[in-house]
């Protein structure tokens, strides 16, 4: 399998005032191709350091991709940088010249002098066309090492990639093929995970599984590596049948799907209403509710009861619960619960109450410490304590992700798996 | 100068399915105490790649931050290629190991076995405590250069560079210092902006002003270069002045402040009361303003009224006015406060009623028409209609921006700007 590098320039990227997304958009073209991505790598507009790090992954790679340094600034050195590495000198190109003389007078304005320097190219190198802007790019090689360097302007990039660079590496793919896909669950830790999988995440297998977490969510990613496209899916699919084997129902779903959007499907499909009565994630539960167009077809009303009063009044929760168990209590959230349920006349009604802290918490009831209840008609209205760990936004998030959850599995007429 | 490099772990990031934001934001604190950045590199989850960047790096500067790769899992294999580099054995560390079990016993989990590993220090090594996660941190040497270890999501290594690392490469600055202010403004755009700033934004400027627009909030970036940290600070504020000058009320805060964090402190010096009679938004403008510790100073309850049928019940909105005004005009934004003041006994309630689409629109109100009203005591109603572009979560996004910023000049006592 063939080996690239992904370099970026600019100062502006390790100065760390605007974020490199180029090279993940260029990682996951290559990954398609079925390249084996070896590294990513950002150096300043500086012309030794730009040229340092072409010579030394030259060495290594066999493809390297440059975004950046190629406009018609004084500090757009990897031009200059490109020639030193090869050893050679920059030389003017009259058809790159022509190229940029004619981008200029189609946008009706005269070209800058200072536009001159981008028709430079290094000897044994050639230039690729840039549809839509100023900088064309450049085509070298160092030994066994191809080298494409593109705009850093992610849409000149992209359009630079999409019309010129794609179809020149795409024989190095060797027809070797990546394909991934993404698994998400919620309510289980990683490690917990991770030890349901077992030998499914064994580093030498594949298709690989790894586990990541974000905001809660861990995450299995699925990446399947072969010869050719078909084979790929086919073992993608056989991985993924694999790990729904091993975890259930706690996949509650793959890549771009979220909590609110599946429980959102789940709830149109079912016919249900729901209300909810939230304290200390106040609305943000009925927020993610009503997250996808169509919620009007499940979702009312909502009662946010952020103080002790509020619940008595508008809920109907004993004031003298209240003062013996707290607010925070599996009572207090099921008396809330059938309160929204009863002055919604919902099918469901969904409570929170918690200490989103950083103050409030106690020894009993440390900061985390969150109660929910489910109301669902005539059955008996399920209430349950969860511990989140982290900062208040953390809490937060991780409570309305719970209670989605709960909807989830009250929907699929399943107990919760943990 | 010292010069430090950034280097991210993890197959996510060279496969592209992740965009490093780590390195940016560790890129601007060191900026920030007057390091020289080299650059950045980013490999995957491969011991032998990790400890071949760490064994390159470490020759050629002075300090080396990595984030990434010291989760439980059998892919998380930094510290084990630290241990390579630094060509020492791996070994519990006992501080280390009752940290993580503390960490557990707080959320009320038991410790899965595997979680062990994460106990494991090179010889030579320390650990650096997590606060908000299981992986603790690692702080090692190699030659000169120092080496930090840190967790690869994003708020564990936010929280671990303030609590510990920040101090201890503090004393590694010293040369030419950049520091960097950012003012944030919402309700107007870009270029109105811009214009206003006029000469201030000329790119020869030291210390320079650009704009910056992200999710609707047009902010204003100041870099301040000087030679000495007390001279770039004078600068910096200086130019802030004069960008405060420009659009006075329009700049609501810097940096980290928030719309949520800025009309909380507001709320909380004002002595008033708030409640909030919810639509489109179904929860996120209490979820905001419940965003800070001690808002249930202000805020006791908020009403999300989704239906029509929610509106006249919980509100009493008019139905009739709904029939013939429709649930977004300023007529029914207006009875949506006023029934919220009323229910709630609070002195000031915010309405939001609105379009969010992708349905729904028309050719009198498209996707994106939004009206609120501001109910406070015996004054008039405000009320007004905002046209915000962009899809469902945009819109949403910025009703919540604009009852913030309504709230906020009704604190300030000042009629809208714009």
């Amino acid at each position: 399998v063939k080996r690239a590098v992904i370099l970026s320039v600019g100062d502006e990227l390790v100065l760390g005032q605007t974020v490199d997304t180029n090279s993940a958009w260029l990682s996951q073209q290559l990954a398609a191709l079925g390249l084996d991505i070896a590294g990513h790598m950002t150096v300043g507009d500086d012309q030794n350091a730009i040229a340092g790090a072409i010579t030394q992954v030259a060495q290594e790679v066999d493809l390297l991709l440059i975004s950046g340094g190629i406009g018609p600034t004084e500090d757009d050195l990897t031009r200059q940088a490109l020639a030193q590495a090869m050893g050679v000198e920059l030389r003017p190109d009259e058809a790159c010249l022509s190229e940029i003389r004619a981008y200029f007078s189609r946008i009706n304005r005269p070209m800058p002098v200072r536009n001159e320097v981008q028709a430079l190219v290094p000897a044994g190198a050639t230039h690729i066309p840039n549809s839509c802007g100023t900088a064309p790019g450049l085509a070298g090689q160092i030994g066994g090492c191809r080298i494409f360097v593109m705009p850093g302007v992610p849409k000149e990039m992209f359009a630079m990639w999409r019309l010129s660079v794609a179809a020149q590496v795409e024989d190095m793919g060797g027809g070797s093929v990546i394909l991934s896909r993404t698994l998400h669950t919620f309510g289980m830790g990683e490690s917990a995970v991770a030890e349901r999988l077992g030998t499914l995440m064994d580093r030498s297998r594949n298709p690989s599984v790894g586990t990541t977490v974000a905001a809660g969510v861990v995450s299995l990613r699925l990446n399947a590596r072969a010869g050719a496209r078909s084979l790929a899916e086919i073992e993608l699919q056989a991985t993924d049948n694999a790990c729904r084997a091993a975890l259930g129902d706690l996949i509650y779903g793959s890549d771009a799907e979220t909590l609110p959007k599946v429980v959102h499907r789940q709830l149109l499909t079912s016919g249900l209403t729901v209300a909810t009565a939230e304290s200390c994630t106040a609305g943000l539960l009925g927020a993610a509710l009503t997250d996808q167009p169509g919620a009007s077809a499940y979702f009312q009303q909502g009662y946010t009861t952020y103080s002790n009063a509020a619940k008595v009044k508008v809920l109907g929760v004993p004031e003298s619960m209240i003062a013996a168990l707290g607010a925070v209590s599996e009572p207090v959230a099921v008396a809330m619960a059938e309160g929204a349920a009863q002055a919604s006349g919902a099918s469901m009604a969904l409570s929170i109450t918690g200490i989103a802290g950083p103050d409030g918490g106690s020894a009993q009831k440390p900061v985390g410490t969150v109660c929910m209840a489910l109301a669902a008609g005539r059955s008996k209205t399920f209430s349950r304590t969860f511990h989140f760990p982290g900062d208040r936004d953390m809490v937060r998030d991780r409570s309305v992700k719970m209670a989605l959850t709960l909807i989830r599995f009250q929907l699929l007429g399943r107990p919760l798996p943990f």
